[in-house]
């Protein structure tokens, strides 16, 4: 038998925790027999719930506290007030080495602050970029920035593939994720300035990596590429104005399914295909964000998921932990401020 | 009887032109019999197509040309060579006076370029705004800019929300349309520099608009605004990140009502169901951008879009030719320019 694999779990974040959490966290542990658990939150409260799962049974350890990140809380208050919570501690114990990463339901903007405080940011990063996950037509694509940042140089976007590619190896399972730059248009001289270099710059870094060139909005949806990077201001309204348009959709479905006995019916004979449909346009399918650039794995829930939303975070966490994706992060880099992009710099300078 | 209206219609742009553009110019014209049309293209081609709508009979005139604007040319190509082209012939007729309102199903950077050269900018834009219609969960909004400019001060987008609301008016027929700024957040200190500037001129300005303030990508689809102001980088991907969300929720309800001989009964049995929400969903209904900020009324019309499409992009230019819409953004702009807002500005600078 292997090594253990520990997870530090926020066990009060989120809009329905502790019970979703630990829902989650239970159905995740039923698949994955080599991990353990650091669960952190009022102990009088998850003694009982942890109990009711007996995959769990001398899985975990329950780290007490009361102390809580509320929702509204601002980054800057959760960092000066949050020490000691259950958020923080789950980030601690990632950074203390007792447990391999974390995953976390609560408040976006706390957690990141948190994370980037105990974490700290890897050698050669000065912007750590927030991921998603995107349903496609073929499977899922990660995009980042969705938020960590409002701007990006085109440095910075480079920065961004560099870490996504890694990323989506490890979180999608793909041997050789396609990299695309969000923009306008797919010809070279569309967008801004930043995109246009960032487009240059990766053309030219001389990385082992698949890079295919500009994509649009629709683009992501319909799986040109496994690794859409984009600025904090762009992807955060990108990815809520899909999650708005997969709602919208599912309303009209539910009302199409629904509007007479005959419709009824219907659905019911159609019941296998939906099922299908649903689980593909299934939101809990592609929770978890990271904080990519940071020494350590710090997994964002979505607050309002599933159980199985919550599972899918743990498998991230897990996913991530397992891979070399830090070290294929930290070599790249480490390419692009020495050696070859140097020199395609100069010569073009 | 009230005067007769005069559309002029670009017949050569767009993917299935003019068959396409011909059908539907009559379907439009089945219900608007107070309209008649400049037709612009190959008399050859179209004297047959227009003969064979009944409804068209002795209400368009052929203005013969050979000269197309292509998909693939440049907008400054198609500012030095697109004269005397069927886009060109379309939109000069709206300068002219000739016609009140040009629809055109070609190049959209060639029509946002002939469009701005030959109607040239209103007094007080800087900027002209490109709007799309966005499908919601009630109706429809317009959003802009949706790629006539890639950025935007908090001052061009405070005018195209006075754009936009004129246009929300006529093009929506909402009497006091809501006004959003697109942001990553609802708070007043989120987003950039620029959105924070337009949020504080919109809450400042005093004009007898009804601003709501910040929105986020989910609330489009939603329906929380009628208005959505954005910069033109931001919008052009949200909208397409939409409808590629759109268009593979539309894959995957085809593919599970097909899955099973049963799933294609049911259908069956549903179809008035799956009838309304495949309207709700149709790209037609929501065909039709105009760049505001001009003098003179340029439709655009999707390049791949249907007859109903193109008639819903003439009924636009209709409504819009009947609306007060241009003295409306006229009197909002000299305000802004003259009175309350530069008081505001010089107390708070």
């Amino acid at each position: 038998m292997g090594e253990r694999l520990i997870l530090s779990i926020d066990a009060m974040g989120g809009d329905k925790a502790p019970e979703v959490v630990i829902d989650g966290m239970a159905l995740f542990a039923k698949d994955m027999k080599h991990v353990d658990f650091l669960v952190h939150g009022d102990e009088a409260v998850l003694r009982d719930l942890l109990a009711q799962h007996g995959v769990l049974k001398g899985r975990y350890e329950i780290v007490h506290t009361q102390s809580v990140i509320l929702n509204d809380m601002k980054a800057s208050q959760a960092l000066r007030r949050g020490k000691g919570s259950s958020m923080w501690n789950a980030v601690e114990a990632v950074k203390s080495g007792a447990a391999a990463a974390s995953v976390s339901a609560g408040n976006t903007g706390a957690l990141m602050a948190i994370s980037m405080l105990l974490l700290r940011k890897m050698d050669g990063v000065k912007r750590p970029g927030m991921t998603a996950l995107w349903p496609t037509v073929t499977g899922r694509a990660v995009i980042l920035d969705v938020g960590a940042n409002l701007e990006a140089t085109g440095r910075q976007l480079l920065k961004f593939a560099i870490m996504g590619e890694a990323f989506a190896r490890a979180a999608l399972e793909i041997e050789r994720p396609r990299i695309g730059i969000l923009n306008v248009g797919s010809e070279d001289m569309k967008g801004h300035e930043e995109v246009r270099r960032a487009h240059e710059l990766l053309q030219n870094c001389g990385l082992d990596i698949d890079y295919r060139g500009f994509v649009e909005g629709d683009d992501i949806s319909a799986g040109a590429v496994d690794v859409v990077v984009t600025d904090g201001f762009t992807g955060n309204i990108a990815i809520k104005a899909g999650e708005g348009v997969a709602h919208m959709a599912g309303t009209f479905i539910r009302d199409a399914l629904t509007a007479t006995p005959w419709a009824k019916f219907g659905a019911l004979l159609a019941a296998s295909g939906l099922k299908r449909m649903k689980s593909r346009m299934d939101p809990a399918r592609v929770n978890g964000g990271v904080l990519l650039g940071l020494n350590g794995v710090s997994v964002k829930s979505h607050g309002g998921t599933s159980a199985e939303g919550f599972a899918t975070a743990c498998r991230l966490a897990e996913h991530l932990v397992q891979s070399q994706y830090d070290d294929e992060i930290h070599a790249n880099l480490a390419k692009i401020e020495s050696g070859t992009l140097a020199q395609t710099q100069s010569q073009q300078s």
